[in-house]
């Protein structure tokens, strides 16, 4: 028998054992958000730490300007020296009574249909995605004695909170990180059948423009006409933001934007997302991005332009004849490829002053400016991973973008120097960060899997 | 010595007793729109009952389904029958420490300058300015014993509230106040030389409209570049409402819009409104109104359309990539000449829903829809108003738009089939509705003056 095939069997047959140390991680209520419970958080560092020392790694809990950092270190194979990410600490509960079960007494249940899943917060986000990772690892040292590669984890307890101490400790300690590859399990499969591997991540640069006219609130009826309204200032400059075929009109906007490899496009072609499956969900059923692009390309591939909040004048009940003195809203861009996401911002702003009558004046303030991340499309890691996954399940593994941010992922590039394999196992229905969370048996037993298959593959 | 000079010699005598019944008046604290002066405003009604009964009208004070009402009758001469309005309500006087008195504790203070003004919640809006008109009834009384026309003296209790129980009460009570012209004095002259009639008031069409797209709030990483977002599709339309030159574009907006006649125009080009007067005082500089207009065209005798009001998404501090499921905004037009509020509406309504994608939709909400109305330029008594107001100030009396509205000068127009002749004293530094309140003295003793000449002229 084969080493992969002796790990294999040795995850499936230790399978309860697994789950049960599972259990026991989803037992602790390590909300990071809440300072409530702080002593929960540092009491899942520990429990990680120990269960990763249990199996070689030589572990420490770490203090960050927040909730611990667990760094566990152990030598192994000659392939490529990783660093395996994934977070211990989990979202809030609220509201507690939408739950069928108590958020933290997991528990197996079976779904309509038969499927069977583990319910729980964290179950999937991220407690038993990481954890298909370290019992791959178990399973490996089990078998072989050793790891099939030099591995650092790297689990963090304050991803639900936005990393925060997290990146002061990567850039304090670049040294001790700067490996040969990240890997990440934070991410999902493209459906139940189809694995996935998301190899880029759309980047965010997140602006608040403020439009100033009159230096006070005006009534309409005496100045209605006459006085410049910063409302109308405000959504003729919005309005001019897309052309009639979904475009960003910004000069520039498109610098850096790639065209796919024609391979994959035609794998994104052919996973056939239909606006009524993917729209359908939320009521909508147009695409409203470029015209001549496909949806999962709007969605993933493509840059974006969105107004996610505006507020001018009176909101309230009722009417109030007023021209205000100001008007303001938050306008964000995903980004993709090498857009740069420092030049669009000062494309954005003299797109605005430019639609500026002489009397008004606009304010900013940048709330994100973060650059899109793309592993290359001919890593040898993606390859690889893509081979073990298909092994794993008998089907193409996709690349995917995915159009949301795991934010230190852009640290391990930018500062580390180093591209991250993300390759998880959520489903859309998963309810991450909702009530009843769950994640599938299958994506448990069968992620553990995929993970021996690519390190097995890595190591090669 | 003629009627006219006699009479206009009692009032210069009689000043002082003049000014110490407006006092007697502003010093009850009748504020209608808090219920805790429900007993002040009653005495203010009783108050100024009393006082037209001691010039002969035969007096009742009304109960409207709110505060009530003074309704005064007294026969006169054979000229037209005339109402005259005023209210004997004042604003709140929040916030009292930006008060130099206490506001209903009048008193004579003289302005850097030396300019006398009567200061005090009421001295101007609307107390000192009805009080013009009472006082001249009373030297016509004083002088000939009886007045000049049959006069109907109605002064409410509501306005600063919305005149509510006043609509009900007129329509309800329509065949004793259909008379032959209704005189109101709660208006402002050009500038402190310079008299108006105000002769056309702008209606107004409030709504309020709120695109819906997707059934929820949706993450803009997941989502974004293909679910249509509402904001996006609320300022395409809000920015399609004015062309280049200012002009609205919505079909059919400007039927029914007449030029001014040549001499009205002439009349209102030689005031020479500048931007840097008009503008300048509230920090603005250039008109926004339609570019071949004047700007004292554009915001008394032009429609106009405005966004009061808009909100969508986020809108707190920060920022959260969303995409809300609506968005909504307030639009008012001000309206003129025969523009017909119902189709405007109308027309409004189906150009958003013209620019709605196809999973979008529309729901409105109308706020107020009131004809513009207009004193004819070849009125009789228009005419006789300017002579004698030019006889009073010695300067060409302008006749002139204003941009707000009375609500009830509609009701007179549309229940009572009767015309308004809006003659007042306030100057734009009056303050009204704000701390420290005032009226000139020169606004109080030749704005009696200008009634007693316009009373005699339309008793010719």
């Amino acid at each position: 028998m084969s080493v992969i095939d002796a790990v294999l069997e040795r995850i499936d047959q230790n399978l309860d054992q697994s789950l049960e140390r599972l259990f026991a991680l989803l037992r602790i209520a390590s909300i990071s958000t809440d300072p409530a419970y702080k002593a929960q958080c540092r009491q899942a560092a520990e429990h990680v730490a120990n269960d990763l020392s249990s199996i070689g790694f030589d572990c420490s809990v770490r203090p960050t300007t927040g909730h611990p950092v667990v760094i566990g270190k152990a030598a192994g194979g000659s392939g490529p020296r990783v660093l395996f990410y994934g977070h211990y600490d989990v979202q809030p509960v609220d509201p507690v009574n939408l739950w069928d079960i108590p958020p933290f007494e997991p528990r197996i249940a079976t779904l309509a249909g038969g499927r069977k899943v583990i319910t729980g917060r964290g179950a999937c986000d991220d407690k038993g995605q990481f954890m298909t990772f370290v019992e791959a690892c178990r399973a490996f040292k089990a078998v072989t004695g050793k790891l099939p590669l030099s591995i650092t984890m790297m689990i963090e307890g304050e991803e639900e909170s936005g990393s925060k101490g997290l990146f002061g400790f990567v850039r304090d300690n670049a040294a001790e990180f700067r490996l040969d590859l990240a890997l990440v399990c934070d991410t999902g499969m493209w459906d139940a059948q189809t694995p996935a591997v998301t190899t880029s991540l759309r980047g965010l640069l997140y602006e608040e423009v403020r439009i100033r006219a009159a230096d006070r609130d005006l009534h309409s009826g005496l100045f209605g006409g006459g006085a410049q309204n910063p409302i109308r200032v405000l959504v003729k400059a919005l309005a001019a933001l897309h052309d009639d075929n979904g475009r960003v009109t910004i000069p520039g906007f498109y610098d850096g934007v790639t065209e796919l490899p024609p391979k994959v496009k035609a794998d994104l072609t052919s996973l056939n997302l239909s606006a009524e499956d993917f729209l359908g969900q939320v009521g909508l059923k147009i695409p409203a991005g470029e015209k001549d692009r496909i949806l999962i390309e709007q969605v993933s591939t493509r840059p974006t332009c969105d107004v996610n909040g505006i507020i001018g004048g009176y909101t309230g009940e009722g009417s109030k004849t007023v021209i205000p003195g100001t008007a303001s809203a938050k306008v964000s861009f995903r980004l993709v490829g090498e857009q740069n996401p420092g030049k669009i911002r000062e494309a954005f702003r003299a797109f605005v002053r430019q639609r500026l009558p002489g009397d008004c004046s606009a304010e900013f303030i940048n709330h994100a400016q973060n650059p899109a991340l793309q592993l290359p499309y001919d890593s040898p890691a993606l390859g690889k991973a893509q081979a073990a996954l298909a092994a794993e399940w008998g089907r193409k593994a996709v690349a995917v973008g995915t159009g949301g941010s795991i934010p230190i992922v852009g640290d391990f590039k930018h500062v580390l120097g180093m591209d991250s394999l993300l390759v998880g196992f959520g489903l859309d229905d998963d309810r991450v960060h909702s009530p009843n969370e769950k994640y599938s048996l299958t994506s448990f037993h069968k992620g553990i899997r995929s993970w021996a298959r690519i390190l097995a593959a890595l190591a090669d």
